[in-house]
C-alpha cells in the first residue's frame, strides 16, 4: 500500500522547516522537475546499465518536485492522473495502437 | 485521500491493453519523462500565467510515466521518496539552508 | 568572426583521442543535449542571478553535442538553421507575432 | 565552410521583425533550449529509427536558441566551446578515458 498523504506532509514538513515555500513557485517547479528528470535521464546516457539505487534517487526527485508542484497548484494527483489516462485512451485507442509506439496524430 | 494502488491499476490495465510493455524500458522511461517535463515546462516558457487544466494534463503525463517507471522496476513510491527525503536532510541542513536556495556543495 | 570548422575539428580530435565515437549514436546525443541543457537551466532554477562564466560553460557543452550530433548525421549546420528559420516564419507571420509570444497554432 | 555571423545575423533579424527581444532573457532562453531538446529527443523516444528531415528541424532549433543566448549574453560561441573543451581534457585525460564512457568523478 502506498499513503501518498504520508508523502504530501512530509514533503510539507520539509519546505516548512527550511523557509522554501518561497522558491516553489509554480515555474521554478516546472524548472526543477525538468532538471531532475535529466539527472534520472543521465543514468541511461552512454547505455543500459544502470546502478539501482542512483536510479532510484533520482525518481524520487522527480516525484518530490511533481507532488510539491501538485500541492501548490491545489491538484489532487489521483484525479489528474486518473484524468489524464481517460483522455490518452481516447488518443490512443486500443485497435489503432497496439503493438505499436505510433504517435497520436499519425496513427 | 490518494489512492496511488489504484492509479498503478490503471497504469498497468492501459499499457495491458495496447501491448505497451516491451517499449517501457527503464531507459525509454528515463527518455519520456524528460520529454513529458519539458512540454510541463513550455506552459511556463515566456512567462508566468499559465492555463491550470492544461498543466494539471502535463504535470500528470510526469506523474504516469514516473508512476510506470517505478513499477517497471519494482520500485516502492512511498519508501524511495521518504528515503531521498531523509537524505535531502542530510545534504540540507535547516540552519545553513534555512531561507536560501544554495545548492549542497556550496552551502 | 566565428570558425565553425574550427570547432568541428576539435570536437573531432577530442572524439577520437579518447575513442568515443562508438557512443556517439544520434540517440545518445540526444539523450546528452537533453542532460546538458538541463545543467545550463540550472543556472537559473530558483531565479534570475548567474555566474556568466558557469553560464558559458554549460552553453558550451549544448553546443559541443549539438555539433557533434550535426557530425555524425552529415547536417550542415548553416543549411539546417536558415532552412529552420524559413520554415519558422511562415509558422509566425510579423503581422500576426508582433510583440506576443502566442504560439502558432494558436495564433 | 560554416558562416556563423549569417547566421548569427538572420537569428537577430527575425527576432527583430517580430519585437521577441523582450522575451529572450536569458532565463527564458535556457527554459527554451530544455524545451527543443525535449522535442529532439522524442525523436529517439522508442527506438533508434528516426526521420533525418525531422530531426534536422529540432536539432536546428536548438542551436537556434543556444545562438541566440551567446548573442544576449554577449559570449563568443568559438571562444566558450574551445575554453570548454580544454577543460574537459583535463576532466578525461585520455590515458583514463579512453574507450570508456566512466563520468570524470569516478575515473
Amino acid at each position: 500500500m502506498i499513503h501518498m498523504d504520508e508523502l504530501k506532509e512530509e514533503i510539507i514538513r520539509f519546505q516548512t522547516e527550511r523557509g522554501w515555500k518561497k522558491f516553489h513557485t509554480p515555474e521554478n517547479l516546472a524548472k526543477s522537475i525538468s532538471i531532475e528528470a535529466a539527472e534520472l535521464l543521465e543514468h541511461f546516457q552512454w547505455g543500459k546499465d544502470y546502478d539501482i539505487g542512483e536510479v532510484a534517487d533520482e525518481l524520487a526527485d522527480v516525484f518530490n518536485y511533481c507532488i510539491l508542484m501538485a500541492i501548490e497548484l491545489d491538484l489532487d494527483i489521483n484525479e489528474i492522473v486518473l484524468n489524464k489516462i481517460k483522455k490518452n485512451a481516447i488518443k490512443y485507442p486500443v485497435e489503432k495502437s497496439y503493438g505499436v509506439s505510433t504517435k497520436y496524430d499519425s496513427l
